[in-house]
């Protein structure tokens, strides 16, 4: 019997994770002699709707794919079999067989506030090692960078309170949901019900039961015992698996209050539920059992709930978080912009169009006010002496990482400690607003003449 | 220095691959001993928005799961480790590091139209196993079941032409990539840009050039001649980097017009461009040369494009498809639905609120008209004798497959016949119609006997 394909992404199958045309221009590179230094960024050209900024993430996992990316065997075998590579030779072959990636990385450190035409990561390598990865990196820093920007709103809409990720059964496949685990982490996620995710990243990992638990039971009443006699001091109970203020009542004459941590309501009014159901608890004297509310919120529910100061404790998001569902991709590009040719450096841009960028290698300069509130940005050229701070950090030099990797916790706070520094109009949840990012006259003085250039011929 | 995680799914973490409150859950039950057997459907309550059908997907990948799913020594000790655990006995420890999933598994075959209420995958084993695989079969079946449903609408939209799978860059992650590439195949494209789909799947691959190639020459003519040169039967040129009207001039004097296959249109008013491309291969005879669009493009800007007798031959289609953009989440849910005790089987169902569903162990039975056009379904109980054809098939039996898996280029196969079988009102893009899921009187009054005998308690 035919077994069935797992489809997992493994280190031996790493060179394949790309897009056709990447192999086919490498080979053309090569034939054409075509492999000097050259430079791409990944940026984005404008922010989604409904964003004021994003939260920087997916560099950890960028990297891993740089120090292990190679072509396998059965790899070259694959490619060499295709019919486009017809008359391609068995150099490039060969070529293939020894790839490994050998440039320079610099990145805005994961956690860090991005607006639009920043580079979120610099790569300059040789030109065929540095189209290559071009779409390995974009599916990871676009998606990890799309969910931790979904979930520093929604952790600014819960303002103090816990969030928890509850998305993994609604993510785009088991290892979306890892990584929206890690994203929902950076963006401030106090914990995740991946489990994965826990154990990988130390992500500390919480949950419930579920309505299966409660219907398993002839009674919700056995169903709480059996679960409290398992769990004495970590039960959190489901209590709107058949009425929710019913069993929430039920909850007060069990008598295992004492320990009880938590009850989740999951679906009906969640306002008017959860103060129902606070009133019911602490007239019993269980003013420390926690209320956890579930069941497709999302930002918006999350700030509606807390205006009407629903006594929710913990929130617990999926659906909408780990797909951010309202803008569910973020159109991260990966440009070149400059290219080495016979030892000069030569600034390479596009302008067909509506889509423009600036070309040549930049620096992203940060400007804060007095009080440290981000002002404004300044794209300069790299090395440009601009003051403010340079984002943009070497991780990686000579294909070897030179920078050691943050804690998740650190870079958490990064983004805790970053989005206190966002002036507010960018922390409203409607009406995004937008942030200055200047050019530095330099760096339109060589637009100008790249494109100057580019036309003339 | 610290090695950056890869955050891959492997077959030896499989076991962590779930929402925490799984293995809670299967402790509790556990510990109670309520380990006899539950069947659990996987079924989505309604469609999402302007959706008329779903296209099942997935399955593959679930029982790739199923058959290897199991807790590492490392994953045992992890979960051990977890102070929620504290009190339960090493006896569940032990039934961990056995674990395998040894149950059966009906479901739908993929390809097949499915609507809501309808279950995809049906599973009946020992509780704790149904309990502990439900978060990542529905990450599996939700997402392929999404894309391959919007690959579906971007198809029918294309009508005889080409859809190629152009979203690796801005699918949730790489894995997440590579089974889009398999859903959007189910769903009717024809190729992907996803290598490794490519080599695992045996999809056809295909690609054209990136802005990058004709940027990293002076010339545009250079660039073209230079790709061209290494693959001289395949070259298809990208021809928006600078002014698309003069680069489709440019093509006409490059004398290579025998053997080019396509040029692509990326950007720009893609309708007046490749009719104005069209009119100038035709005048210099290129009549065989195809044109391909992409940007941003989908199932309502294809079918405008169709309609407006745009001569594109084929439509790369990107992060709109892989994404799902506009309703980028299925709400797949697995639901408890019949459970034995003492060797009796006990339908269950939960009622809170809006949250209703069907209890007992189902069948879907489809009735097609005197044209072979779908007709309507109806959900009844399993081995219930309604005429019409039951969808629900044995895949798997005690743990073991039991029915040889169909080739992939099969599935899309079933999917086109399909969809030629739908109401021409569910094929409509917009205004999305229902398609009439009646409950077999059986199955009705099981659902009110259940409901009764719960709410009496």
């Amino acid at each position: 019997m035919k077994e069935p394909k797992s489809l997992f992404i493994n280190e031996n199958n790493l060179g394949l994770v790309t897009d056709f045309y990447q192999l086919t221009m490498a080979a053309g590179y090569f034939q054409n002699n075509m492999n000097q230094p050259a430079t791409f960024e990944l940026f984005v050209r404008k922010l989604p709707e409904n964003r004021s900024f994003l939260v920087a993430a997916g560099l950890e996992q960028a990297l891993h794919y740089l120090m292990h990316l190679h072509f396998s065997k059965e790899a070259v075998e694959y490619i060499k079999g295709h019919p486009v590579f017809k008359y391609v030779t068995k150099d490039f072959f060969n070529y293939l067989k020894k790839f490994r990636f050998s440039g320079d990385v610099y990145a805005l450190p994961e956690g860090t506030p991005v607006f639009a035409e920043e580079p979120l990561i610099r790569i300059t390598a040789p030109m065929i090692e540095t189209q290559v990865v071009e779409t390995y990196l974009l599916a990871t820093i676009n998606f990890q960078t799309l969910i931790a920007s979904k979930a520093a709103r929604v952790v600014l809409a819960a303002r103090e309170r816990e969030v928890v990720d509850f998305g993994s059964r609604r993510a785009h496949g088991p290892q979306a949901a890892v990584l929206a685990a890690r994203a929902c982490f950076i963006g401030g996620c106090l914990s995740t019900s991946n489990v994965l995710a826990g154990q990988q990243l130390g992500i500390p990992v919480m949950g419930t039961m579920a309505h299966s638990w409660v219907m398993a039971f002839d009674t919700e009443e056995e169903a709480f015992r059996a679960f409290h006699r398992v769990f004495p001091e970590n039960t959190a109970l489901l209590i709107d698996t058949y009425d929710t203020i019913r069993a929430a009542c039920l909850v007060k004459e069990l008598n295992i209050g004492d320990k009880l941590l938590a009850v989740r309501l999951d679906s009906g009014d969640i306002l008017s539920l959860s103060k129902e159901v606070r009133k019911i608890l602490d007239e019993a004297g269980l003013r420390h059992v926690k209320i956890m509310a579930s069941g497709d919120l999302n930002e918006d529910k999350i700030d509606e709930l807390m205006r009407n100061n629903a006594p929710i404790d913990l929130f617990g998001v999926g659906t909408e978080m780990v797909t951010s569902k309202d803008q569910p991709a973020l159109g991260g590009i990966y440009k070149l912009v400059e290219q080495e040719r016979c030892g000069e450096r030569i600034p390479r841009m596009k302008f067909s169009e509506e889509k423009v960028f600036y070309p040549s290698c930049k620096q992203v300069y940060r400007f804060l006010n007095h009080s440290g509130v981000y002002q404004e940005d300044i794209l300069g050229v790299d090395k440009e002496d601009m003051g403010g701070q340079p984002l943009l950090e070497p991780v990686m030099i000579n294909g070897k990482m030179c920078k050691e990797l943050p804690d998740l916790k650190d870079i958490q706070n990064r983004t805790l400690e970053s989005l206190s520094c966002l002036p507010e109009r960018l922390k409203r949840l409607k009406t995004a607003d937008s942030y200055p990012v200047r050019k530095s006259p330099k760096l339109e003085e060589i637009r100008r003449y790249t494109e100057v250039m580019l036309k003339g011929r």
